[in-house]
């Protein structure tokens, strides 16, 4: 199991329920994913930007998250090709500090971008957009309040008559949690634990798959950015 | 001048006094700018989607809106090369019913995104990201209200203590309107008509050059579609 903690937020449950209503969803057909801040001191000294470290930078890092939500919203669903955009940063030793990349999965017209930095102001959004209806959440990685997070939804918008406005307006949800999503995500690995333990339960393999799948969209932008921006295959 | 209602509402003037504030919001980065709504019967007979009418489809109607809001947002600066993204839909006669494009400066790492649609519900959104701020509007189009025009920016955030949460929250900022934007667009052609009439004013080359400059990205992502999705330069 990964330390993607956002996953593990009621919040995260509630949005899912969202895009599944296919009365108010309809399909999904694209997703929007940001996740960036600003680097600061870190960009001289964290593991993160030292190429023999963690040499994935922003992408390793920020990009992680965005990717683990535009397959999340596709129930895990790999895309066919994964297409880099021209144009990444890096620091003077070669680590990736802003990349994005666009995704497409080759039917219905599925499509997703991201963009990762640590040069850009703190921005973590999803916008799902469907053809029923959308979502959008501004602080899908960590809430901006510990104790309760919001997302926004919307479903058959139309203009309004004559076209001097729109309806209806997108609405609030605010989804409690007495624990933040670290402590969830720590309780579900104890969950899980305790279930081999007392004999309940095999090792689950549901965490493993969603990490490997999330890396393999990783190295796909990786050799798109290597070979020129080309389009990237990717296989599991 | 063309009818690009959205750029004369106030709403728009304050948006751009946001993105200029260096103190706030630094250097632009990166722009993704959506604009969908459901066809429905309109998939039938309009314009927008016959072939030997206004066959630019949903590329030349929805994807209008959001280059101009990429372009405006760079002071009408065109980007270097321009990338349509891979899977466009189109209708049964080859009209582009779907598709985006990526959008790169070739400096400072300044790129933009774009996906316009008329399969998908009604979404209007700018994302705009700066260095030291953002700011977002989910009705740039058509605002939900024709009296009063939201939207929300945030500068200089941070983790709070613990990255037990993120501050400040972006602040919500309402743009009130007497006039409709549609009514200050004929007023603003009546003005620009009436200068020439009473002899105080040449005919003006801004809003001729803007629109040029929309089409001529719009050109550049048929380019790339029909050429199997490769960079095409823009040049003015």
């Amino acid at each position: 199991m990964d330390a993607t903690m956002w996953m593990h937020h009621p919040r995260t449950v509630k949005m899912k329920e969202v895009l599944c209503d296919e009365q108010r969803f309809g399909q999904l057909k694209s997703v929007q994913s940001t996740f960036s801040y600003i680097g600061g001191d870190f960009l001289k000294n964290d593991i993160r930007v030292n190429l023999d470290l963690d040499a994935l930078g922003a992408l390793g890092d920020t990009g992680w998250y965005s990717i683990r939500a535009i397959l999340w919203a596709h129930d895990y669903e790999l895309p066919n090709t994964v297409t880099a955009f021209r144009d990444p940063e890096y620091n003077e030793s070669g680590v990736i500090l802003s990349c994005g990349a666009f995704l497409n999965w080759n039917k219905d017209g599925k499509v997703a971008t991201f963009y990762s930095s640590f040069l850009m102001n703190l921005c973590m959004d999803i916008i799902a957009l469907g053809t029923k209806g959308n979502f959008r959440v501004h602080d899908f990685v960590i809430p901006f309040n510990e104790k309760v997070g919001p997302f926004y939804a919307v479903a058959n918008s139309r203009w309004a008559d004559l076209s001097l406005g729109c309806i209806p307006e997108p609405s609030e949800f605010k989804i409690a949690t007495d624990l933040p999503q670290e402590a969830l995500m720590v309780h579900e690995f104890g969950r899980l634990v305790a279930g081999i333990r007392n004999g309940e339960a095999k090792p689950e393999k549901k965490w493993s798959v969603i990490s490997r799948k999330t890396q393999l969209v990783i190295d796909a932008v990786v050799a798109s950015i290597k070979n020129g921006f080309v389009p990237v295959e990717v296989l599991y």
